[in-house]
């Protein structure tokens, strides 16, 4: 049997030596348009800031390598331009020549390219992208050789994140341009925003809500116009966003789902028998939504490529769907998020509400404990987790997988109260910030608390609600929300007569905590009371990023508490 | 309504708490018999050693403080020395004082207490605990003022290790001897002897299967005698291990479990009904084996103590039960486990199998990434993970409390393989060392590999069978399995005649990865052939910790592997 895979970075490599270790006598034949096989993609921002300094380090992999070990025939600047699935064949263009290769089965792994959009000068001089091991060279020569001053980089996802963080490194001012009000779209907003203050408090300027209308080349390199405002700078690096590479399936004759991504059933085939489909390219099932997406992530791609190595080879092995985990080094922040955020949770149609927790990496008597903002969606009815997004320093990365791996199981806000994790002083508390989301989803669920958000702090009648602040006197004066009362949360039981039993008790504290206890004593005193989800540092935090967005000179002075 | 509360610490503290939140009008009273109330009982070794520079800190939460947040009343230095549950009544001696304290529902905290056998010489001087704030402060002091150089800790469990890092981060040589073959008993053998490697070459002195027969007070402090050796010391720190303080609970005719430890239903109530009961002086069930054990743990100790506060104010919540998992740090090596190690589910009488896997912490080609050792058990007939152990640098904490989380969701191995664990760079690899785990263990379970172990290499009748060792010429040269041939994998299918067809081939490499795709290979090709599990590095790690136990002077050259 001859499998013949397009594409031989993540799920196509992992497939090529899956089927190999399963099969000894397949022919395996990996057609690479690149010049580079299972390089380290993700890598790539890392190369251009001078963490890796090591060039081969990104390509680790061999063509060489790959024959050795696995007698798969790597052909590296092969691609495929054309798929005859009646012939079962695919014509290859390998430098000036094409020939036909036959298969048995076709496994494509053909990723997914930058989205270029038809901007005016798009296709001019100092303009890069970064996609592959020759644009990471391309990058990091031009940030050598010239020392670029300033550079701007279009988008606020992973790649135009990484880059503006390594092109900061490399000591170049960076304007970030993003079409979008926030940065990171697997966050909402309101965790998007600390996003944005800790940027500019790094030296990145950020300029939100901003489409790229032109292009300009200039002596010195590019002035990027965007809406009221033109940007010069020596390069700009172009990270709009990536769509899946599906032309030559979509020219075979193959299914295309949303996105123009190429339909997969849950055994990874395409709509036909013989040609499999993995990584970036194809619709793949959401874990949690049940709705069809793309993914464009290595984990997932990676999974899919064993998956449908096994199905090929006649196991019959289903994929489950991906969970959207991910997760962004931001300079010393870190970035996080899996399952589905408010947007998402609103197009399944699902009925959800959500708690925002901050909680410190480690026992706070231990040395170099930071705080993480925590927020965790869950379902109504089942108190079924539904996503969570976290912002933080130390141990983001392992509350997010944590979580992901409730969600995988299934399992409610009230479960991870009972989840029993490692806890020493250096690594946790003895509630461990998932423990405590689930505490506060489980009293929120049974009634003990009510919440409000911050979304809907100005909204609230000032003359017919109390607002109280049961923070101490130095916190309360040093910026609180308009017209509320503060009485410190010790003094409370001996200060109730100064509240209007009549009226509803909105409370506030820093961070939940407090106003949650507040809470319990007015709630037993008869009075309708409302805790501020996040407290009063989430609802600044918003509402700093809001004046930044609105005038990038401005600051509010808001720092987010780094360790 | 009036609760008492025995023991103002972890579980009792956290049940106090509660129980005001939910009830403003209920009379709290905690007694507590040391001089500080929920005190930071983990971070105690950390004062000693100097990590921890400030007292305070371990000692943050006040008699004050909790009246004036929570109407608390804490009453420090006052001991229960009886308990009369017919008439509901607590005797309470403070200072040279008893009272009567009549109670409507009780709560026991008492906590365990360091276990002193009767070792002649055990009542002297220079010998130490480490289990209140008092005892940090005097072993602190003592280390302090007389600046020893040499000291002996007497048990290789949690405290007793804290104590050994800390000590030699004060500069204190230490030698640190354990009763048993190892140190860290939720560890098995195997995964230890990494452990004692490391400690060894981290200067501490390491005297295992021997138990201490006699301290002998000396002019510089104290000599202490144990089999076969004698260790001159200024000091020594006993911690060998603890019991639960349950002899009020006996007097007052409460039933009862395991090792003393009082007996309590899922709702952690005692066989008394109107007395609760929570922490390391309980019995509970365990989470993975549904065996009655004892857990003394902080994490569990806080999660009962929530629980309890809730069932005594007639909420219904059961307590589902712990699974053991820890976590210590050891100078820069962390060690983990959860859910229960091999001697733990012979005695629960589980059918198992396991695999040990080596991963990387991060991406290999991102600087930083360290190795960890991960050695997973799960049962054969159904793949349910039962417990697993890591043990290396860093992700270890991020990795175990994954893996909790599977354990408590009820994962299979086959289930981990579809985590969607967050990847970039930094934080980990494409497959997670989780997912690693997985596989593995789908690759046994579906027989596409078949394993041995390190125990069985001594064991194989050496003419009937061939030992193959498929690293290179030069990793053979350094080391390698008596009687082993070497062929390097990228050979192997060009050298197969070398081979005696007939004849079962055990294959090993580094860490066992290699030696898995030679597996396919040679099984593919008729051979019956079986991969060493954990590969030879977990072998010799063995092997040399054997060597080292057998005589404490001799190195083996081994390091296990730093970042």
């Amino acid at each position: 049997m001859r499998v013949v895979i397009i594409g031989g970075v993540a799920g196509g490599a992992t497939a090529a030596a899956r089927l190999r270790r399963l099969d000894e006598s397949a022919e395996i034949i990996v057609l690479e348009r690149g010049n580079y096989v299972s390089y380290a993609n993700c890598g790539l921002p890392y190369y251009v800031g001078g963490e890796i300094t090591d060039r081969r380090r990104l390509t680790l992999q061999s063509r060489e390598g790959f024959w050795s070990r696995y007698r798969i025939d790597v052909r590296l600047n092969s691609e495929a331009v054309a798929i005859d699935p009646a012939r079962r064949s695919v014509t290859v263009r390998e430098g000036g020549d094409t020939y036909e290769l036959d298969y048995d089965k076709l496994l494509l792994s053909p990723g997914a390219r930058t989205v270029m959009p038809p901007i005016p000068g798009i296709d001019g001089e100092h303009l890069y992208t970064l996609r592959t091991v020759d644009d990471a060279l391309a990058l990091r020569d031009v940030v050598e050789r010239r020392r670029p001053r300033e550079a701007v980089v279009v988008g606020g996802g992973f790649i135009g994140l990484e880059a503006a963080e390594n092109l900061a490194n490399a000591g170049v001012h960076v304007t970030l341009i993003e079409r979008l009000n926030q940065v990171m779209t697997p966050l909402d907003y309101d965790m998007a925003c600390s996003v944005h203050t800790y940027l500019r408090d790094k030296g990145v300027t950020l300029l939100l809500g901003r489409g790229v209308e032109r292009f300009e080349q200039t002596p010195d390199g590019v002035l990027v116009h965007c809406d009221g405002a033109q940007v010069p700078a020596e390069l700009a690096v172009l990270a709009m966003g990536v769509s899946p590479e599906s032309a030559l399936a979509q020219q075979a004759g193959l299914a295309l789902g949303m996105r123009g991504a190429i339909a997969v059933d849950e055994f990874l085939r395409t709509s036909d028998p013989d040609i499999y489909a993995v990584g970036d390219a194809v619709e793949i099932t959401h874990f949690v939504s049940g709705q069809k997406t793309t993914v464009p992530l290595a984990g997932p791609a990676n999974r899919q490529g064993r998956i449908a190595a096994d199905n090929i080879l006649g196991r019959r092995v289903p994929y489950h769907g991906a969970q959207g985990t991910s997760i962004l080094k931001l300079f010393d922040l870190t970035v996080a998020a899996t399952g589905l955020n408010e947007t998402a949770a609103r197009q399944a149609g699902l009925a959800f509400d959500k708690v925002v927790t901050f909680s410190p990496s480690h026992a706070t008597y231990y040395p170099g404990a930071s705080n993480m903002t925590v927020k965790t969606l869950f379902e109504r009815e089942s108190g079924r987790i539904l996503g969570a997004q976290i912002v933080g320093f130390d141990g983001v990365d392992k509350r997010i997988d944590v979580l992901a791996t409730a969600i995988r199981a299934g399992m409610t806000g009230e479960e991870l109260t009972e989840l029993d994790l490692a806890y020493a002083p250096p690594y946790s508390s003895a509630k461990d910030p998932v423990n405590m989301a689930g505490y506060v989803i489980e009293n929120v669920r049974d009634g003990t608390v009510r919440q409000f958000h911050w979304d809907e702090v100005e909204k609230l009648p000032r003359g017919s609600v109390t607002l109280l602040d049961v923070r101490s006197a130095r916190e309360f004066a040093g910026g609180h929300i308009e017209g509320a009362v503060n009485i410190p949360l010790d003094e409370l039981r001996d200060r109730l007569a100064e509240l209007d039993a009549a009226k509803p008790v909105y409370v506030n504290c820093h961070s939940g905590l407090r106003s949650y206890i507040a809470c319990r004593i007015l709630t037993q005193r008869g009075f309708a009371c409302f805790n501020l989800s996040g407290g009063y540092r989430f609802y600044e935090s918003v509402l700093c990023a809001d004046r930044f967005n609105a005038d990038p000179a401005h600051s509010c002075g808001v720092k987010i508490e780094e360790k």
